[in-house]
């Protein structure tokens, strides 16, 4: 086997990248003096969640002209996700933002959502910053979290096995798209529809063009190789299969 | 505003919620005893990894039977993504690793790659656990960090970017489609073709039924809002654009 060393100062091809190594020094130094001067997003991580709701936003939002995404906890640290096998590092604590332009909930499994729906200290929070955002959204049981806080309306999407709850809970419709707008609240269906979500958002946020340039900035060409994503066309005996695959995986 | 408590043990409707969470006791017994039974995952964190790399393949395949998806860090601890202001718990070291069923190896942004590529810690344990894998396996400039572990044969991809920099630095041809698999190593795109790699992973590992069902459970049925993400119909304006948003993001 060999090894190969490399001294380049660039993996990412040619002129372009060179182009966009030769950005002004006063752009990073302003985002590091003062924070990055875009739009500031907030993502809402708890005991629980499902790693790729806030990660899939994260990632596309987070390349966004001046944009800064920050991972907010009950309390800062790590919080786990519904498989306990992995934990993502809350910076900041609910105590210390007040503002956003951006709320995110994510979703999580049973035990998780259920937990968040009753916990006062995230629901008051949640209400306290939706106040001023620019879009409060949520991806997949997230919107049942939104809704424990009061602040679905009409319609609404979620997860597809939670659209009998939804609907039941809070008066609402199901919408089963992958995302659902009503005013400033955008809700996502299950899981991987937040990264369609971020997308939307990023074309609201910061233009079309901004928008193609993240989708090409993470390749999101999506070629899954089954055709099994969407519950409307699914059997009962897959439901069930990944509801089971779901329960037997998450803590 | 309205504060829904809820005291419903589900909020995964109906009867096949009800079915997943009636399994067999044994199971979560055994799980939580001597570590679940199906395939060990492991994933490489590494400092400056891109967030949405490893953390949608995770989400994928930690929901197979007996799957554990385990995060491997240089050291334990927090490993920052590219943007500095995120981190992933590693909950354990490559010290406490030597064997797994299946290696993925995310990538980065370019200074993340280019440590990488030159770790020689990080390289040496790639190899020992690629001796006992069934899959070794690589997203976005992931393939680099295979490559300098003289691990890439013939054909590969990497992220649109870097696909010169594959060529030029490992003398094997790059395959502009969302994975190409040869022998046991298979290499995805950037960054969200991750996706597309666990579930074909899933597929080999488990069977299509029980992939189409992991696709179920995160609700993969794509739809983004705008047709961007293929390096090879993009502009060179917008792939301009795509660096340099990426450039600015990272620390």
């Amino acid at each position: 086997m060999t090894t190969t060393q490399t001294t380049r100062r660039t993996v990412l091809g040619g002129l372009a990248a060179a182009a966009a190594l030769a950005l002004p020094a006063a752009t990073g130094t302003a985002a590091a003096a003062t924070g990055r001067p875009g739009p500031r997003i907030g993502i809402l991580l708890y005991d629980g969640f499902s790693l790729l709701d806030p990660t899939g936003p994260a990632e596309l939002l987070s390349r966004l002209p001046g944009a800064t995404v920050t991972m907010i906890g009950e309390h800062r640290g790590p919080v786990r996700t519904d498989t306990g096998r992995t934990a993502v590092f809350a910076d900041r604590a609910v105590s210390e933002v007040d503002r956003l332009d951006v709320l995110l909930v994510p979703g999580a499994g049973n035990r998780g959502t259920v937990a968040a729906m009753n916990n006062p200290v995230l629901l008051d929070w949640i209400r306290r910053i939706d106040r001023h955002t620019t879009w409060t959204t949520s991806v997949c049981t997230g919107a049942l979290v939104l809704g424990s806080a009061g602040l679905l309306r009409e319609r609404a999407t979620t997860y597809w096995a939670a659209a009998p709850y939804l609907e039941a809970t809070f008066g609402v419709e199901y919408v089963p798209e992958r995302y659902v707008r009503v005013g400033k609240v955008i809700t996502a269906a299950g899981v991987s529809a937040g990264i369609d979500l971020a997308l939307f958002l990023a074309s609201e946020l910061a233009g079309a063009e901004a928008a193609r340039a993240v989708q090409l900035a993470v390749e999101y060409d999506p070629q899954p190789p089954f055709d099994a994503g969407d519950a409307a066309t699914a059997s009962p005996q897959l439901k069930e299969l990944a509801l089971r695959l779901l329960a037997e995986s998450q803590v």
